[in-house]
């Protein structure tokens, strides 16, 4: 039996985990519940009973792991794998879950921030196998990612790097969680294309989007909009288009600073297809430089949800010097 | 006699060139006319003559060189040596100008873009020779720059990394040369700053501008507005702050995308000094996130007029894998 990795994405709903070679095939997986509520002895002893479950679904004895490898919400110091204080794992505070995790696994455990990891993981085995720069844009309730360079990913001193969703695509724009203002997520993250399409409907547009939502804009979701663009409503296809362009402003900004070989979508919103990709393209490459805007392909993530896991796994891979 | 490096830096108006040791002492140092209207053939002697000079200067042999390393205006293949055809160049079409360097000066001759080769000076021997990570913007009529992550210049595969002036700060905003709408470019060159006086005189603010440029616009300059606003002129003050505004949104983005520990400022518009620093650094805070933001420091760089030749010199050592 060759060596395997253990990789584990650690969110605030579940812990999934898988078993992967050192070629990078899935050998097992895992999903439990993360009971974060219960507090962090409880989610630990999750993160290990669901590692001890994916070995034993890809039979592998513990004997045979190199090193685990763990996606973790943010903020937290990567070089010694404290995890400070995620808002949704609630009592974690300076928490050393590498060296915890080691103690409980047996073996060198390293952890990252989830989007990195996710990054890390198209970039190893997803949409950018076969490239060594990429740009990941995980497009959600908010927008993450990751930023691969001379074939690393970037993690920058403090591990905070790569935080695409706040580039400030509009000075003075739409005010954002972060506390700043024109962030690219406050535009193109489902939140933001939600609001997009409120402010529109406050604008005056006629769209079926109003009975969709019984009248009320607060229960406006992506979903909404996406089936409603589907059904051919001009507005909410109008909306997806809107924040594509947005999406397209930013990604023509990342070529024109990182010429890199691809930009990688990801996330929920991917769904709404190319009423979102093709204006993203057009916009980024008119945007962008002939040279580097010609280089760089947009295009989706490939590795759906096990894009974390397998990104941990990695990362495991990579920290050891292995790849 | 220890082992040097030649430094060249290309411009369209003048060949600049230095001799570097290897601990980046400079012995000498030669500045000529490139005489750029007489075609390739005259600027290369141009450019031997230069480096035999310098030498000269040195007094250092020929023997002693190691290598040479030109920053040279793009576009151009840095891996190759490449030059396409850099519009301040007459007469240029894909000038395999490494090899032809290599063969005049008899030492390994490599070439990168100017700008990327500036701020690996910086980085070496200037504001960035503490750090591993480091983000410059020069700010003349246009605004060029580098990027430095994990202890290296970022090129990209196609060498054109580093755009930092084509940011696009503002989706639909002012259009510019490089076809795109809203680059950081637009607003925070000096070019984009005048720009910004002359609107606002044209949306009826008072100026003693109006006075110094004698009533025509077209006559304004960036020293101009920085010489009224040291006078005292509010108008011109509020230019140059607001200048600082838009380059401080573009320095909290690269902040939140690289977390890189410095931002070097370089150009002739830090002459401003704080006027124009202190709105780009409380603007850059407010739009970046705290871990990052209170990490990077936003410096002015240090080597002025010497980036090119002493990063020309880096560079070269670099790519012999001795940096």
């Amino acid at each position: 039996m060759s060596e395997v990795l253990i990789g584990i994405d650690l969110g605030g709903t579940n812990v999934k985990t898988a078993v992967v070679s050192r070629a990078g095939e899935v050998l097992g997986k895992d999903c439990r519940p993360t009971r974060a509520s219960e507090g962090p002895d409880v989610v630990i002893d999750m993160m290990v009973e669901s590692a001890e479950a994916a070995l034993s679904q890809a039979s592998v004895a513990q004997s045979n792991v190199l090193a685990a490898g763990i996606g973790a919400p943010g903020p937290m110091n990567w070089q010694t794998g404290v995890v400070f204080s995620p808002p949704n794992l609630p009592g974690w505070k300076d928490m050393p879950l590498a060296d915890t995790m080691a103690k409980r696994l047996g073996v060198p455990c390293f952890v990252d921030n989830d989007a990195n990891v996710a990054c890390f993981g198209e970039f190893w085995l997803g949409a950018g196998r076969d490239v060594d720069s990429m740009v990941l844009l995980t497009l959600g309730t908010g927008v993450g990612g990751g930023i691969i360079v001379m074939g690393k990913l970037l993690r920058g001193p403090d591990g905070t790097a790569a935080e695409v969703g706040h580039l400030c695509v509009r000075r003075n724009g739409r005010r954002c969680n972060c506390g700043a203002r024109g962030c690219l997520e406050t535009y193109a993250s489902v939140t933001g294309m939600v609001r997009t399409a409120v402010d529109g409907i406050q604008a005056g547009h006629q769209t079926a989007l109003l009975e969709r939502c019984g009248g009320d804009l607060e229960k406006i979701t992506g979903r909404m909009i996406s089936e409603a663009a589907q059904a051919g409503d001009g507005f909410a296809a109008w909306v997806i288009g809107e924040t594509g362009v947005w999406l397209g402003a930013a990604i023509g900004s990342l070529i024109n600073l990182l010429n890199p070989e691809k930009v990688v979508l990801a996330g929920g919103m991917i769904a709404a297809g190319e009423m979102l990709f093709s204006p993203a393209r057009a916009t980024a490459k008119r945007q962008s430089f002939e040279v580097p805007g010609s280089r760089a392909s947009v295009e989706a993530a490939t590795l759906g949800g096990d894009a974390g896991v397998i990104g941990a796994a990695g990362c495991a891979l990579e920290r050891l010097g292995l790849i």
